[in-house]
């Protein structure tokens, strides 16, 4: 006899005690990418990707959920940072569709690959702050997948508003200070033999 | 003092019995897409949305995973029908990448939406199935999102093979009975207003 049961995406239980020594509102884009980029080299010493995002109340300022890429320890192709901070909020929030709730924000230390941005693409968030470009990530071995060249536009034109390059070096500083794994690359994938 | 718990995306309970009355081995494509479609058909009648998918091990033909649209009961907008599947099949594999343990297949009643094309890319799921075309969802006023117009050569290029247009009919005709809720449509979106 065969369970599904329900599915488990782990987040780190040390992001309870980062929450607690990090602020609780912050109101500029600048502030919440600096501490994005801080939370992602603590998701390095901690065994995660080089990669950290958070989602915000536009308007209050609020921390809403933070996100790290926990792909390896989670043991979850979907635990890239987007998602968790994403999945969070509408864990927190008990609907699919943030926009209900308010204005939210995704704050993210690199561009979103094509994984992260048909995800939130159906959440409702309403504004995509990036750090990192998608060539840095690329730069140390990263794959961002296949995605529309106008993905930017493809965004704007659904209301969401999207910022580039904040902190861009700070979030390459992060990134290629990674010595871990490359994990699901173009040619670990290829190299597999596939019926 | 805030709390991030592990994120939980439910998994429908009526599946076990499901799982009880079915197959648990189908060998040919048409056999786990007729079962994929039926699915959609209880899905539909359990108050979830038109759409069902599966992950079968390539080899074997063993069902690994079912996956249901559970995005309205289960307040997620993750939890398409694909994504349902694949990540159950992480959970049940306890890895994030697919390829390391066998060949495995996602058959889907439809054509993935950019979010559950963006997911598959990194599970390491070695072939796709499809039955209706995606032009099938939109005619009822489901949105595929922005996607890249050669996906199918982009996942082939990857390693991953595509089959379109399974039992494309009966597909079809799952998705002209639905009555529900046409959720996060791109109207829907647009009409909120965003600071």
């Amino acid at each position: 006899m065969r369970h599904w049961n329900d599915i488990v995406l782990s987040v780190p239980v040390w992001l309870e005690t980062w929450g607690q020594l990090n602020p609780d509102r912050l109101t500029e884009k600048q502030q919440r990418m600096a501490l994005v980029i801080e939370l992602a080299k603590k998701n390095l010493e901690q065994g995660g990707g080089p990669f950290a995002a958070a989602v915000f109340n536009r308007d209050t300022g609020d921390l809403i959920a933070p996100g790290v890429n926990w792909v390896v320890p989670g043991k979850s192709s979907l635990l890239h940072a987007e998602i968790m901070a994403l999945a969070l909020t509408e864990q927190i929030l008990g609907d699919y569709e943030m926009a209900k709730h308010g204005s939210f924000e995704l704050v993210t230390s690199v561009e979103p690959c094509c994984q992260c941005l048909g995800v939130l693409m159906w959440t409702g968030v309403s504004s995509l702050v990036c750090g990192a470009y998608s060539e840095d990530a690329e730069a140390i071995g990263f794959e961002e997948g296949p995605r529309l060249p106008d993905w930017e536009q493809k965004l704007m034109r659904r209301g969401i508003d999207v910022t580039r390059g904040v902190m861009r070096s700070n979030a390459i500083a992060i990134l290629q200070s990674y010595r871990g794994e490359i994990y699901n690359s173009c040619l670990g994938v290829n190299d597999l033999n596939r019926s």
